[in-house]
């Protein structure tokens, strides 16, 4: 078993429980004796938490596009000073959402054209794919009101970020596009839904986990 | 001679005197009955301004293509909410950097993919070609001496912005960029010496915006 080089993407829609997995899975890994780094996206840098801030706030206006080169732009950053090192070192990355979400947000979600967003997404990720990618599964309006309430708590923006403001079909569309990526790259995306217990959504991510690393 | 739409780009090394030769020439077709709107890159919304804090500061650490990325989301904005709605309104658009600069500074300066900038543009401008380019011609150490002088009593940065501290090497690439960029655009780009007399220089600058116009 190469424990190097090894990156794992945690994806999903808004509330569909990525943080809180993130950290329960970095949890058993340690156990296992794995170094292991946690980091989200987009952030992890302090230009792309700058980022981060600009494209959440709910009272930024954005064209869809100049919100595509700002999650590249903080993608970047992020790959060069944090991931690419951390693996390197041997360590166990996983990452709170990554290329896949582009394509479902800005992609399908926003309409811009997916092969100019897969075109950025191998410039700005320096050609890094994740070795593993678990997409959780939820129903948009199930989690979007855990999302909000959420949000409202940790930012104190009343009917959550940018993109949670979103309508219902928004976050359809982006479901839509999760869900056809991972039917294009079957091998590598695993689809797991998410459950109502925290503890039996990490379950299974654990199973296929074990299975894959 | 159609009034509307009439973009004009002012470009030139750092201390080349871009922004007071732009105030000039607003003044000169203001009198001349034009209508015009005076603006830079990045900048020129909220947005493009806090973008253009983070590139311009010497404390930020960016990847090259980060910076790329950040001037092309600045761009998306600014053209989308500021340019295009005065060109439309019928005014002369006077813009202190644009898609050259980007040629120039990230590609002949920090040595990023022509080709893969000139796709950027392209999408960021939303095909927008200026009708005219001014190229402010400047010897890079003069020019940067200029630059810095202006810098430390505008924002009290010692030694200047982020691109000012470059090497006289880095700026000297930059030059042989706009120049490049002049032998394949001729009949849009015009190249202007840049005079030790303000006036000298403003003089020339009208010359040919009054032959193009």
């Amino acid at each position: 078993m190469d424990r190097t080089r090894y990156f794992i993407t945690i994806e999903g829609g808004d509330g569909s429980g990525k943080t809180t997995q993130s950290l329960l899975l970095k949890e058993y890994l340690k156990i296992k004796g794995y170094r292991v780094l946690v980091t989200r996206e987009p952030g992890g840098t302090d230009l792309a938490e700058n980022i981060r801030n600009i494209l959440l706030n709910p009272t930024s206006k954005l064209v869809p596009l100049a919100e595509l080169f700002l999650y590249e732009a903080a993608r970047v950053q992020h790959v060069k000073e944090i991931i690419l090192p951390a693996l390197k070192s041997g360590k166990i990355v996983i990452c709170d959402r990554f290329t896949d979400a582009t394509i479902a947000y800005q992609g399908y979600g926003r309409s811009l054209s997916l092969s100019f967003i897969n075109k950025l997404n191998l410039e700005a990720s320096f050609g890094l794919v994740p070795n593993l990618t678990i997409y959780l599964d939820i129903v948009p309006l199930k989690g979007l009101n855990k999302a909000k309430t959420i949000c409202e708590k940790q930012y104190h923006w009343k009917d959550g970020d940018r993109f949670e403001k979103e309508s219902v079909q928004f976050h359809k569309r982006v479901r839509r596009g999760y869900l056809n990526q991972a039917k294009k790259y079957s091998t590598r995306i695993k689809i797991i839904k998410t459950q109502n217990d925290l503890e039996k959504t990490q379950k299974l991510i654990r199973k296929v986990v074990d299975m894959e690393l």
